[in-house]
């Protein structure tokens, strides 16, 4: 509950957001009188807001439509040159940069290795330089660059941009990253948790009205767990929302970095899949050195029927299905997705065992169906997400921005 | 995201619940400037609000004050007989009633054993038959009353006002229980899941900027898990979100309904932690026919030092602090309050040991403190949750009413 009042002023604004949102969400294109009849406002205001936008150089004209028993009428679309943001990913294994425009699209992206380095500044030099070389390989115009957006592995203290200390990563502690990575390019920068960036990116490249109600879960180096209830993303009171990986789904399994046995986030990580198969026999020890290759070489076992292999990635189905039960119980939602780095190699035999191991679970106490999907983003789901927050700042419509903070 | 634009003429409306609001907030009466300034509102506008509150007998004035360098301001307050509510909790043990007045006083309650009569009817009639002996019992004008408001078990259909198929409710199938009801009563009728309708209450109850992100933990005949995130409860895409009894906390524990082991909606409830003290010699076979006398003995005894006895209820704590980890590490809350009818009973043992059990688990991810406290409603949580849906229809500002429904 909000106990401010309604912000008059602002009202314009939040009516812009929403235009350009409509028009964003209609590639090919739509009239005024189009736009206002989908986003209920007037005809005069669409008129108005549209030739800021055009003024802005955010959208632009694209020749006139005959339809209907009126006259012809102009035709108003998305300039995706109008603006564009840089997406960053930081993973254990690798740093993935994108720079997309501001349809979504992907203009040009990068991989670097984590810097490992105690030394923060080194780090933020190494970033700022890869940011720098994306820009200008890109031949895009700097100043419609809107900004850099940050998606990191929990925790982080959202607020500042500061990573705290995230599993896996041993040398990153209390990295200020926002504010020097800002410094270092002469650019606005926005942190997030992996897991709300690719939440808040699958929201964006969905179609209007679907995905309001999923979790997503990402399956990278581990296994996160962002949250979208009513189509906003769920960022918690400290932006460190997503970490499903201690619910417990195999009470024999292996025994999990917090000393319990078969948490989902241990039992189906790429490594731990992998050296499984490795004991089983399945993969030599060689393959520990590239585990998407070796997840790869697993699935295809299991898919020409080896059963060791068939075993090995039922498990890691059923372990999925039991936390999506858990989820689904506790939030009523009727979408999960699945992406992240390392899910294709898995999906082929994973991804359609999921409906009926969630479906005919005896704990699950939805009444209706949960449908289970992949990623509108297949690659680099989480650098884009990084790159829609800056997107998502000059775009999304919210209610919240209505209102006023009271004193 | 919504993608609707501002709906003007809601405005008026919008600003007339946040006004309402404020001045329920504070007993101790508000000034129109004092109003003003907790909701960014204009005087003028407060003014011209509190005149229409006035007319339909929502607030009343009284007295002056004198302060700072102005004239004497006029105070306005609530006034908690201009509208009343009833709140219905079925549970499968009982029926509880209420009847509450606008400012959330309880003016009445009652409390009847759960039909278990197969014919609906007969259900409806003595529903029906117990809110007329309430409202006539308790004198308030009838004319005042806003409506009835229903707390169920799950899975519910919200729309419909259906009761589904309810565990532990055994006769209780497909019951449209919201139409019925307002046919028998004359009175609007609405249903939430019983754990909504308790984080309604939290939410109308708890002083302003606390429980905003929590986990209501409802202790009754089953375990409940109601949700609130940034202030708003989480309702799901059903009305049946709140369901977090199947998370396994004890891969050794007893066997669920599920079929599995340890889930804590099933190792923690009062029947089966009174059969393990039966079990144990700590309670004779003659304890299982009252729970909650039983519960409270059991509690002394723990108190008293019983090594059994702690045991048991450490077992409990325990439970409830797994549980505890796996929503917030999810949602990165940082409040988890408890309530429920069978709660005081094992509150004075429980309590005490669940900031050390979630602050320590070594699953804990959240960064930052988990506040562990009881509810601010003693008695009858869900039927004052049930009774609040209706007066939260009344009061409550949310930004989602400024919209509107594009075509």
């Amino acid at each position: 509950m909000d106990h401010r009042g309604t912000n008059l002023p602002a009202v314009g604004e939040y009516n812009q957001t929403v235009v350009l949102d409509a028009i964003r969400r209609r590639p090919e294109g739509s009239t005024r009188s189009e736009i206002a009849a989908l986003t209920a406002l007037s005809v005069m205001t669409v008129t108005k807001v549209c030739r800021r936008l055009l003024d802005a150089g955010l959208i632009e004209e694209d020749g006139m439509r005959t339809g209907g028993p009126g006259k012809p009428a102009a035709v108003v679309k998305l300039n995706p040159s109008g603006g564009f943001a840089v997406g960053v990913h930081i993973d254990p294994a690798a740093v993935s940069y994108v720079l997309v425009d501001l349809s979504g699209a992907i203009r040009d992206h990068s991989r670097t290795g984590t810097p490992t380095a105690g030394d923060a500044s080194a780090v933020i030099e190494e970033m700022a330089a890869a940011i720098d070389a994306l820009i200008e390989g890109s031949a895009v115009d700097r100043s419609r660059v809107l900004g850099i957006g940050i998606a990191s592995p929990g925790p982080v203290t959202v607020d500042d941009g500061v990573i705290l200390n995230p599993p896996m990563m041993p040398n990153w502690h209390q990295v200020a990253l926002r504010s020097s990575l800002s410094e270092a390019t002469g650019l606005p920068v926005l942190l997030e948790k992996d897991t709300t960036a690719t939440v808040i990116a699958e929201l964006w490249y969905a179609s209007p009205g679907t995905r309001r109600d999923f979790a997503f879960m990402y399956y990278g180096t581990g296994l996160g767990t962002g949250l979208s209830l009513s189509g906003d993303v769920v960022r918690g009171v400290s932006g460190n929302a997503g970490d499903a990986g201690h619910i417990t789904v195999d009470p024999e399994g292996e025994v999990c970095t917090c000393g319990r046995r078969g948490c989902v986030g241990y039992v189906t990580v790429p490594r731990v899949v992998v050296e499984r198969a490795v004991r089983d026999g399945l993969l030599s020890t060689d393959d520990l050195s590239d585990v998407d290759t070796a997840l790869r070489r697993l699935a295809g076992l299991a898919q020409s029927g080896r059963p060791a292999a068939v075993a090995i990635l039922s498990d890691v189905a059923r372990a999925l299905a039991r936390a999506i039960v858990v989820i689904v119980n506790l939030l009523d939602i009727d979408e999960v997705v699945f992406g992240g780095p390392f899910w294709a190699s898995i999906s082929p035999v994973v991804l359609p065992a999921l409906p009926d191991a969630v479906g005919q679970d005896p704990a699950l106490v939805s009444p209706h169906p949960v449908r289970i999907l992949e990623s509108a983003i297949p690659v680099d789901v989480a650098a884009v997400g990084a790159a829609t927050l800056m997107l998502d700042n000059t775009f999304s419509p919210r209610p919240s921005a209505l209102l006023l903070t009271a004193e």
